[in-house]
């Protein structure tokens, strides 16, 4: 049923990424400590994840890493600590002491060498020697202070779990300071990062680019889940998925966030649907996050190419845009526009674009933000700086991030267009907006759905690369789900359609 | 890569088997209440599960319903409770009211007829009802008993969580009677039960076979479980696994919960290795949980016929004297003692079988329990009955059950043979158990690691049922592995090897 090979086999990861990480902390933790004038000594210290049982049974979820311990340690099992001592820089593990038995149920019980060497750390204890171990290191006078994460995550509107263990009233905590700093390290990416990125990238594109070849109407979609997933774990070593797949065919291609259990990919694909596939495989704990959008038959109406190619203009021009200081909240009206200046084109809309803008029209077809920070997390931290003030708007309130793009920032850009009822029925009949509306053009778009066309760019020093690397141009798709090759040679998409 | 076809499309589950399951429960309780001359009053209440995000995250986990609310309401959805009204037998479910973005966001917003028409219960309100709909249907006196699950799960060691709301300060609560009758009405199967069971068997022994024909050296661990997860959600619409997939090969094999995070499936296999590969599709909440052990290459060795033969034998021994009545411990030492009379004969151990069984020497190739009870979980509860005392004994104590079999039971049976060094240079070195070695053979088999064979089946009122449908002979395993069609014509597991 499936190709039978890949182009991506999986990459080494060099532990010299985390290497990096901590280093990159150090040094902006060091600045900040030095102009508030306090003293270079202290340990940063967080708390890895814990195995996690499914209700009152003994079901153990598969556990995956926190993610900022993640960025931090590249840790891949539970229940450890992390250490860096800002004075010397040195850092320290912290493994659990496994009985004895687990040797039989849960295999090897790897000593702390192992882990010295497998994490390039500058030693390992165990978890019930953190408190001698960080006393023993501390140089300083007084108690010393770690400094804990603590801090408000801008999408979940939950905060990070400082470290806990047994000893601790013997520091001092400092819950402030290591929050935003080490947020800010990790919405800039290193080299090293991008790497791990770009092949989240690839493995997940082709695993896009088999789905396509494979679709046909009187499919379910989740077996489109089934062979991406398949794909990107077969071919590239992906067991965890970046967050559940979206398989949303037809009307349902509406619903932002298909896919979840209330709503679980389980249609049958019709001829004729359009088919928005919102799937991203992770890569050692990094992200990828890429939507397609295509008729399930392989050919496009001229109805689903005119909001499409809607779609894909605002996709390009954002792409195109996109440098160091441009703001994302403009970046976002800008893809509303060019997708209200298309629907006008198309004779769906009428009147003044403008005007549009100025009744916020654009986020009834595109109620949701133009794109979020992605990394370790799909929606990685760092959207909003501490002050920054989420606009009221609807649409730019979505948004998860308003900040100014920067070199190293990696960002996906999605806009869609979608026939929402829930939406477009409530603005066909106000009085501020009516206006806008072919009403019987409109009318015929209803259970079309919606299309989502997404990417993931990192920004660099004058500009920005996309990382996605699918089939986008609609003469594209319909080769490619006919069968041409993919990449198409001579084709490319590193700077958006040109 | 995949074969192209399934014989086993994903069948309708009928919600009578829901239906059923609540007048089991009602008709248990009710002969409860009666014989502790209290009255037919009160309410069972149940909370289901709620949707989880990862840490201080957005991201959030595919959402998996709490196994005794699926067995009486089959809800799919996060966030409901479920009643049923003791004197009236009426079934109530409380939806969450869902807040009018949802419908952008998440899906249709489902009417409480909608729910009440899928999960055909007697009515259904909104969870900020619970109190005032309660109180309603209260015919008897005082202050409505709620019936609320709490008890401890005998694997997990883990209590129940009862149902929290508000208002539930105006009922008085009962958590010491429902939780053993509503654990006792899951440990005997329905028809209906028994039909999902086989389905969930069915897909996963069909999934197991596309592994053996697929698999060869040099392929990874993880490749054959994500080919077995691909068949069982492709094919079965199996989105979730009963258990993380064991895919141990090699050494790893002698690993009993080999496969989680910190052990995941990484290895690449060798010309010679045994695999053993422990995984079950989940179907409409019912596990399957299906162990196959053969060579990589596809053609056993003599010294690996040697230890399969054993383990099947055990397996097929086990099966013959199951029936109502017998006792599982009995089992368990039936299996022991035919793995040794088999080790024996193959001249790795010297001596009396009688005098190792007194010995314990069972325990040091098989380790884990016989098998378990299996149902919504994959350890299904229930297998220590009140009072019960677990066996102190290695192997033994590590038994899930120890009750007798009653028709209706679904129970694996997994007897296994590992070379664990940590078990064996012991028991090798132990005055009392040194001289059953044959030192000079054993060593031969360090690094083995393992074999185990496991089926699903379920007891009848004079024997029991294999639901679970692989090759089991060497020479079947051998044909399959080789491109022979399966299920070979003319041959059948139902009652075990014959």
């Amino acid at each position: 049923m499936d190709s039978s090979s890949s182009l991506y086999p999986p990459p080494p990861v060099p532990m010299e990424l985390h290497t990096e990480n901590r280093e990159k902390l150090l040094k902006h933790l060091r600045e900040n400590l030095v102009s508030s004038s306090r003293p270079l000594h202290g340990f940063v210290l967080l708390q890895g994840g814990e195995e996690q049982t499914r209700y009152c049974t003994d079901h153990e979820d598969l556990f995956r890493q926190e993610s900022y311990f993640a960025y931090l340690f590249g840790v891949r099992e539970p229940g450890f600590y992390g250490a860096i001592d800002v004075s010397t820089g040195k850092s320290i593990l912290f493994a659990p002491r496994l009985p004895a038995e687990y040797a039989i149920w849960m295999g090897e019980i790897k000593t702390v060498s192992h882990f010295k060497e497998a994490y390039m750390v500058s030693m390992v204890h165990y978890t019930d020697e953190i408190t001698e171990v960080v006393n023993n290191q501390y140089t300083g006078t007084g108690k010393p202070v770690l400094f804990l994460l603590h801090g408000l995550n801008t999408d979940s509107k939950k905060f990070s779990k400082p470290a806990e263990f047994e000893g601790i009233e013997k520091f001092e905590k400092d819950l402030e300071t290591l929050h935003p700093i080490l947020t800010e390290c990790r919405v800039v990416k290193s080299k090293l990062e991008l790497d791990v990125i770009q092949y989240a990238n690839d493995i997940s594109s082709e695993a896009h680019v088999e789905v396509m070849r494979k679709i046909k109407p009187e499919m379910k979609e989740y077996q489109l889940e089934s062979i991406f997933l398949h794909h990107t774990y077969f071919y590239g070593s992906c067991r965890h998925c970046s967050y559940t797949c979206i398989c949303a065919t037809g009307d349902n291609s509406s619903v932002l966030h298909y896919g979840h259990a209330a709503a679980p990919n389980d249609r049958t694909l019709r001829d004729g649907d359009m088919a928005l596939l919102d799937m991203g495989g992770e890569f050692h704990f990094y992200a990828s996050d890429i939507t397609c959008s295509f008729p399930v038959n392989g050919k496009f109406t001229s109805d689903q190419q005119l909001i499409y190619n809607a779609v894909l203009d605002a996709h390009d021009a954002v792409i195109s845009a996109m440098k160091p200081s441009v703001n994302w909240v403009d970046m976002h009206k800008l893809a509303e526009k060019i997708i209200l200046q298309a629907l006008k084109k198309g004779s769906l809309l009428v009147g003044d674009v403008d005007e549009m803008m100025v009744e916020r029209l654009g986020s009834v077809f595109m109620p949701h933000g133009l794109g979020h920070l992605m990394g370790l997390d799909t929606h990685d931290p760092g959207g909003y700086l501490k002050g920054a003030v989420r606009r009221a708007e609807p649409g730019l309130r979505s948004l998860r991030t308003s900040r100014d793009l920067m070199d190293g920032m990696v960002i996906t850009v999605e806009p869609g267009c979608y026939f929402i009822d829930a939406l477009l029925v409530p603005a066909m009949e106000s009085p501020k907006t009516s206006k806008f509306f072919n009403h019987e053009a409109i009318t015929k778009f209803r259970g079309f759905g919606g299309v989502r066309i997404e990417s993931d760019l990192y920004v660099t020093s004058n500009g920005c690369v996309n990382m996605t690397k699918v089939p986008r141009k609609v003469e594209d798709i319909e080769a490619v789900m006919a069968g041409a090759p993919w990449p198409i040679k001579k084709s490319t998409y590193e700077n958006g359609r040109s």
